[in-house]
């Protein structure tokens, strides 16, 4: 089959150079004549892989020192609730920036165990979506830290400056989809934490990376494998970890850096995301309703001014290649999905059969 | 490299036909040009393939209409957690039947939630290892359930006989080192559940199989993905399963059911066993400790009686292709776990050697 490149959301594109050297030694890990995913965890080989991997990410995002990183089980949803059960200590409340479904879900699984103060951020103006400025978020004195996310896969609207909180806050941050596309700085951080299954690997690993004096005070009832104090004790090998999956998350760590690291990644993410804005924005054609300085590199959701036309777009572009460009159940149009794996040749492919169809059906 | 056996306690050997099926359709899975891991959870490619696996789970097991099957996050040590969060109800007490470690990281887990019933049922006599008999066993009028370890890994203690619980029990099994070894009454049992790293696919995926009447009362505390109401309405995808570990083990079942079926690998599983067992006992070099009665046919622990020749034992049998043989930290010497990957002719390749050893060594 020719060239596919393949938008979907997530579980997403990995890079084809992980993905052919994961082939290769598939089943011949090594030498050892084996399967990296047949070897225990605990034995020398393995760790060395969990280590590496460990290393390369601490490099990439420059994490402090005084920071541990978790490879956890659960998907990010299970840390909607290990977080409030391992960070609430004594308080009963905590803010919740609900800027999207993401962050809404966050806040909704936290009621579970206090009472959040949510705080609603997405607006919509003239039909423009946005995120309010900051100085109209209401956070609350006494929550026990701000949890946001910022970049909404449905809407594709992100907030890309880190906001500017207060110092003293402990912030919280899901970064699922946007993890790994730029630099953060770790250091203003609480919590950050992502599911694998969009920017980093295969699904079912849960990335987590806290700061050291947030460990020791999860609540009884945090199941163990949830409780990042018994996590980080066991270098997250309290039990099995999804070894595959860190593993395969590893090489794409050690890719990230051989293509330049996460400024490099910006520069990429940023232009292959105005590639398909400008042709969105040029088009009478094909609309995309976020507000300029709230688009998101990520994910790019776009509609065409006729949706009967959406599933004849979506049938021609998957047989030129172009797969998984239906947009989410709730916003419906399409969606493009182009993380880090997701070469400019892709979105070039794309805004070319854009432009295809709507001369054959403007 | 010549023929390799991996007889790894977990994450373990996968059958071989499984691998290379794996690593053919590893970067473009049903000719779609993408791997199964970077396609959607919901797409109907990937649902197609969850629906064959549960269904051929469901036929190797025989599992009734009335259980739900259920693709979980977290390790089988994820569900000591969520067994009680959702199975207490009411009550304050379950009754766990200890034979060995796992049974009792169950109880300990558990202590979170309730006050266990811990019956201690390992016994040794005259240095041979074995199960009290069941009269023994001093269950609770009180306890919302029976929790029992079937197989343990560690001194390779098996309870292969279903004990003989009274009928009004709900009875709860951790199968994880010894499902698929042989046929078993799902009937009998309230919950069978099983981390997949042993003898199902690759670690980070869990089985859940659950009696429909027992979902509807898990504690309000639950985390949503082990919340197994939660995970039962919705097919196992109220977030993000792991997805490539689904479709391996899937790949698996299918394997199982060519092979002939549980029938058939009991068969096989007894006489792998045997064969190892009888080289054990037929020499006065090598020891293995527990009764007859109850030996796992999954894993076989042996010692020598000059413990200073262990680490020589292994680095021949590595030299020869014979991996994983070192035995658990807590009891030292060497374990052979033959799970159903593990061909007679592993076995046989193992006890060739062990006689060959002997001859040298003795």
């Amino acid at each position: 089959m020719s060239q596919v490149y393949n938008f979907s959301a997530g579980p997403a594109m990995l890079p084809v150079e992980v993905m052919r050297r994961a082939e290769q030694e598939f089943c011949n890990w090594k030498g050892l004549g084996v399967s990296v995913m047949e070897v225990s965890h605990r034995g020398k080989d393995f760790i060395a892989v969990a280590e590496e991997a460990e290393q390369n990410l601490r490099d990439l995002l420059n994490i402090p020192q005084n920071y541990k990183v978790l490879f956890c089980h659960g998907g990010a949803r299970g840390h909607f609730a290990a977080l409030p059960m391992n960070l609430l200590g004594d308080k009963s409340t905590a803010d919740y920036i609900v800027g999207g479904y993401w962050a809404e879900s966050a806040a909704e699984e936290a009621q579970k165990y206090c009472s959040p103060n949510i705080i609603q951020v997405k607006q919509e103006k003239d039909g423009v979506l946005g995120i309010k400025p900051m100085s109209e978020w209401q956070l609350s004195q006494e929550a026990a830290y701000v949890h946001y996310c910022p970049n909404e896969t449905i809407d594709g609207l992100a907030i890309h400056e880190e906001p500017d909180f207060p110092k003293d806050k402990v912030i919280i941050a899901d970064y699922s989809s946007s993890i790994l596309s730029k630099p953060i700085d770790i250091s203003r951080y609480g919590v950050v934490y992502a599911g694998a299954q969009k920017n980093i690997g295969p699904a079912g690993l849960t990335i987590v990376i806290i700061r050291e004096d947030l460990l020791g005070k999860a609540a009884k009832q945090t199941p163990s494998v949830l409780d990042y104090t018994v996590l980080a004790k066991y270098d997250s090998m309290f039990n099995t970890p999804p070894t595959f999956a860190w593993y395969l998350s590893g090489m794409v760590f050690k890719w990230l850096k051989e293509q330049g690291g996460l400024q490099e990644m910006a520069k990429r993410n940023y232009e292959k995301s105005q590639l398909l804005y400008n042709a969105i924005d040029d088009s009478e054609f094909y609309i995309n309703r976020v507000a300029v300085e709230n688009r998101s590199w990520m994910n790019v959701p776009f509609q065409m001014q006729n949706p009967a036309l959406d599933e004849k777009f979506l049938e021609e572009a998957k047989a030129q290649g172009l797969l998984s460009l239906k947009g989410h159940r709730v916003s419906g149009g399409m969606r493009a999905s182009i993380y880090n794996a997701m070469p400019l040749a892709g979105v070039q492919a794309l805004v070319d059969f854009m432009a295809d169809f709507e001369r054959r059906h403007a």
